[in-house]
C-alpha cells in the first residue's frame, strides 16, 4: 500500500501527464497512458487524484507552467542587452525541441487547441500560465511605458507558441531562431532600447 | 445506396473533420464524431474514405490549406501598403476566431501539436500548408531580398498559429490584433516599405 500511496508515484504521475500533454496534447494523457508512462499502478491514480483526468492535467499544468517560467527566467538573465536577451530565449527554445527530437511541445499550447465547452475547467491554468509568463518577459524589458511593453511581451509569447506549431509540422528548431532575431530587431530599434 | 454513396456525403464529413481538427486536432475527430457531425450514413465513411480517419484528415487539411490560403490573399489583397496589407490579415483572423466563439483554431496548428510516431503521415499534409501560406504572405512584401521576405512571412505565419493558441486560452482576438500592429511597425521601418 506504501507504493500505491507514495509521494513518489504521485510526482511520477505528474510527470508523465506534462510529457504527455507536451506531446499530443489532452487527448494523448489519458488515464491509461499516465498508468503506462509513469509506471504508476493504477489503483493510485484515484487515490491521489480523486477528481480523475481534469485533476492531474491542472496540476500537471501548474507544475509546468512554473518549470517553464523558470527555463525563461533562466534564458533572459543570461544576457544583459535586449537583443541579447531574445536570441538567448529563443534560442533556449530551439535547443529544447531539437532535445526533444520535435516531438514535444508546450503543454500550455496543445490543451489550449484541445478545449471544448466540457474542459472550460482547465482553461484559467493555460491563461493564467501564458500571463505569468507575459509577466516575467516583460519584466527583462523596458519599451518606454508599460502598456507597450507589456504588449511586445505578449507578442513574445505569441511568437513562441506559434514556433512550436511550426517546429512539430516542419521538424525544424528554425522558426524559433528566426523569430527570435525578427523581434531583437524590434528592441534594438526602440529608442529606449 | 444513393445516399451513402453520393458526392454530397463526401463533401458533408470533409466539411465535418474540418470544423472538428479546428476544435479540437486530431482527437476530436474519431469516426464516430465525423459521423455525428457530418449527419452521413457511418456506412459510408469506409466507402468514400478506405483508408479510415488518416485519409479523411489528409483530405481536410489539403481542402482547409486552400480555403485558409483564398482568406489571407483576400485580406492581404484588401490594401496596399504593407502596415495595412498586414492589420488586415490579422484583423480578419480575429473576426474569424471572435465568430467561433473562440472555439476553433487553425486545423494546421491543432493537428500539427498531436503529432507522434504514428502521425508521420499526416505531417507532409501540415509542412506543405505551412509554406504553402508563407509563401502566399510573402508575395505580398518586399524586405529587400527574397531570403529576408520569406523570413518575414515565416515569422507572419509563426505569430498567426500562436496567436491562435492565445485566443483560445484567453478567450479574446487582442494576440491577433496586437501581432498585427507590431508586425506592421516592422514593415513601417523597412528602408524598402
Amino acid at each position: 500500500m506504501k507504493n500505491i500511496a507514495g509521494p513518489d508515484s504521485r510526482e511520477r504521475m505528474i510527470e508523465a501527464t506534462i510529457s504527455l500533454l507536451r506531446g499530443s496534447g489532452l487527448a494523448g494523457a489519458g488515464i491509461n497512458e499516465i498508468v503506462r508512462e509513469s509506471g504508476a499502478p493504477k489503483g493510485s491514480v484515484y487515490h491521489h487524484f480523486p477528481g480523475g483526468k481534469l485533476q492531474i492535467a491542472t496540476e500537471a499544468l501548474t507544475v509546468y507552467s512554473e518549470r517553464v517560467a523558470a527555463f525563461i527566467e533562466r534564458a533572459l538573465a543570461r544576457k544583459r542587452l535586449p537583443g541579447d536577451k531574445l536570441k538567448s530565449l529563443f534560442g533556449a527554445f530551439a535547443t529544447r525541441v531539437e532535445e526533444s527530437a520535435f516531438r514535444k511541445s508546450c503543454a500550455v499550447g496543445a490543451v489550449s487547441l484541445d478545449l471544448d465547452a466540457d474542459l472550460e475547467k482547465l482553461r484559467p491554468a493555460l491563461a493564467g500560465a501564458l500571463a505569468d509568463w507575459i509577466s516575467l518577459v516583460a519584466s527583462h524589458f523596458d519599451l518606454g511605458d508599460t502598456r507597450r511593453t507589456r504588449s511586445f511581451a505578449g507578442l513574445v509569447l505569441t511568437t513562441i507558441e506559434g514556433a512550436h506549431v511550426r517546429c512539430r509540422a516542419e521538424r525544424s528548431s528554425r522558426p524559433f531562431r528566426e523569430a527570435g532575431a525578427w523581434l531583437a530587431e524590434i528592441v534594438g530599434r526602440q529608442d529606449h532600447g
